[in-house]
């Protein structure tokens, strides 16, 4: 509240400017720049706070901050009002601070205005026409998509780190209450989570409907503050039916990934270099378009880490995958985005297909790309009921995905991309926060 | 537990039957239908059940009960098996169950199965290229989609009908757990709930994008188990800026719904056209799309009913807006979807805009159609901010919203529609829980 007060008292609205000051005063005003005209020594803003239509005059003395700022920008510029030569008035800045651009932790605390400034708008259109070709490409590729469901009584993906959900009415719960079970699972009669995959459902769904996708929400109740995690965020994920060539599905990756590229550069092309520009890395580019993407066996990628253990912060440990340190280290060592096929079984969950040769392994992809390290995460999925019912770790629970198999095993495989992860990798964005609308982190949930 | 074991044992998998049976022996096959051939006696499909490339013949006796099967039903068969006169073995059928075609019921217990019927097959193509027709439409009309967040921390539009979220596990709560705040709320430092609507936050963000919109999951915690609501559906809300009259709000529903409608019927007539035929009801039809749409005041509807009141069977009250009964009636009276406009403000939600004419009204829409009555809910959006503070039900932790009109009210207005109602508009599909793919609802929440 505190921080609120700041932002919204003391400062002064356009539209009261001739009716309340005088030439002399000082006073601070706020609002978006429309015009930006550049002079011998001084830059002109027109400025508007959505007080008036009238826009308001700022100078400033020309300065290296001053490079980058242009029309759309949030600013807050305190100065002295003075009468201009042609009569009106004006405010000569003293300090000139522009919101959104070069502080985005500052924005986020007003996630209800955020959508003014130049980058989020930039980074809302953006994620539209991602969605909009991802949407596009499944579609014309036969793709039926699929609301997998938020609600769930599956857990077994979360790890231990899920939501649970009740109704917020005791007296509802009570209604509802039936002899043999909890009073706070009254409502659905079962322990409901709140969804962190759409996998397990999307394959039930291809068993009927041939290939499927998703874009959902999926979430993580996990007390971590890393710039690539969110709480609540969206999964890209696809099923395909009759695939059995773990190599057919990272070629469909790519081809996909590449295309969706594409076609976003097409429709966004000045908002994705806007985004670039603001947030601007060492050797940041998009190469990766022209490359064709290597794949390596976990073997061969756990040799090449080993052979360069020196060079990691973190201690390399065989038989934990990597590191996002690592990850990146196999990206820079290839040239280009890699695939890293054929892990270890015992590092992998229960629906991956077990390799016939050798049944160590299986057959799992990890895409691990250039700026946010893995963007993709996939399998083939275990056909065979019988070899599913005996894996050591089947969750409970799932008796319906060994259902699935009993008319007759289908072979699928399919992945997932953290959508957002991907909007970094356009973007260059640094804080998965602001590629998300309304970001949800631990001890944060605002509006 | 009982009910799936009913299902997936005691039959005989096709793979196996020359192995296992001989002629003579009683036996029970499942499967999908994948020809039809009717002769002058008897019916002959060959179905599949996945266990094996191989087809394997059934023949039945000509009924009233084979004229709607065709190609792609789920059947249940028992009968004698025989060697057909070309040498191969056929199954004579004693009685032949449809699973799926005429008991959505008996199918939907089995949700993870259910994708393999026609009928949820055809309606989960159509529901996805509705989808894809509503993105498309939005997309060509520059509106911007926007996620909204499923965690909020608003509850103001639940009516208390909402559903709470904590960490599933005790001891991360503990680990962040601070002093001012209830240990159940110490992940988000404040209780959250499902979304029950994305509007007022689309509202914060067309303040800056212009026209935006958002398809999404939305959340209600009522006991209810009427055939027109779910735990968990979708919404499709816009907001429109600057628009200033509510009959344009209504010339764009308008038009959208036939635009994507006849987008729809281009891209799955086959789909629809087999939905419709599975879910005949009297008088079901699409002549909606030809008619123009008269717009009514609430007085004048109010008038209606009341001239009609002998009609219903429930009591006609004034002042408390429309029973399914009485807009069904207003839609046949008007023999057209009719939008009822201008409500009583003791009826309508703190946001709508108060009519300067006559404050006791808002600028309120509902749009009644054919089949489900109630399809969409708008209203013009209070700008100004005085008003809205001084509402009697000004909702508390909504500052906010009250800030972005702060900075200059900007006239905006919107909608929501229930995807799923819109589905069963198009297919005449009677229980909305046959239109999504993964239904919760009170004591149900499978896979």
């Amino acid at each position: 509240m505190l921080l609120m007060k700041r932002f919204c008292c003391g400062f002064q609205r356009i539209i009261a400017i001739t009716k309340t000051r005088q030439p002399g005063d000082t006073l601070e005003v706020r609002g978006w720049i429309k015009s930006v005209r550049r002079l011998k020594n001084n830059v002109f803003f027109d400025i508007s706070d959505g007080s008036t239509m009238q826009k308001f005059q700022i100078v400033v003395p020309k300065s290296e901050q001053l490079k980058t700022i242009s029309a759309g920008n949030l600013v807050k510029v305190v100065g002295q009002l003075q009468v201009a030569p042609q009569g009106h008035y004006e405010l000569h800045a003293n300090s000139l601070e522009t919101i959104g651009q070069h502080d985005p932790e500052y924005v986020r605390e007003y996630l209800h205005l955020r959508s003014r400034t130049s980058c989020t708008a930039a980074i809302m259109r953006l994620r539209h026409k991602a969605q909009m070709a991802l949407h596009e490409f499944m579609d014309k590729h036969d793709f039926i998509h699929i609301n997998t469901p938020i609600l769930t009584t599956n857990d077994c993906e979360g790890a231990g780190e899920v939501f649970t959900v009740q109704p917020d009415s005791n007296e509802l719960l009570k209604q509802m209450s039936r002899p043999s079970v909890p009073l706070n699972q009254s409502y659905f009669d079962s322990k409901v989570y709140l969804s962190v995959s759409g996998q397990l459902h999307l394959e039930s769904m291809s068993y009927g409907l041939g290939n499927t996708y998703t874009i959902s929400p999926a979430f993580r109740a996990e007390n971590c503050k890393s710039p690539l995690h969110l709480s609540e965020f969206y999964m890209f994920e696809a099923e395909l039916v009759f695939i059995e060539n773990l190599e057919e599905l990272c070629r469909f990756i790519e081809k996909m990934i590449k295309s969706v590229t594409n076609d976003i550069l097409k429709s966004s092309e000045a908002d994705i270099q806007y985004c670039q520009n603001q947030t601007v890395r060492e050797n940041f580019n998009l190469e990766w378009l022209r490359d064709a993407w290597p794949i390596l066996s976990y073997n061969e990628a756990s040799d090449i880490i080993l052979r360069n253990k020196e060079k990691f912060k973190t201690a390399v440990k065989s038989n934990e995958g990597f590191s996002k340190e690592q990850e990146l280290f196999l990206v820079d060592y290839c040239k280009a985005p890699v695939f890293v096929v054929n892990w270890p079984a015992a590092q992998k969950p229960f629906y991956m297909k077990i390799s016939r040769e050798d049944p160590s392994k299986v057959h799992a992809l990890d895409l691990l790309m250039p700026v946010v390290a893995e963007l993709c995460g996939g399998s083939l999925r275990e056909c065979d009921v019988n070899r599913l019912q005996e894996h050591p770790h089947f969750p409970e629970g799932l008796e319906w995905y060994l259902e699935l198999r009993k008319f007759g095993g289908l072979p699928t495989g399919g992945f997932g991309m953290g959508f957002e992860r991907f909007l970094q990798l356009l973007t260059g964005v640094k804080n998965i926060r602001d590629v998300i609308p309304f970001p949800r982190y631990p001890h944060s949930c605002k509006m």
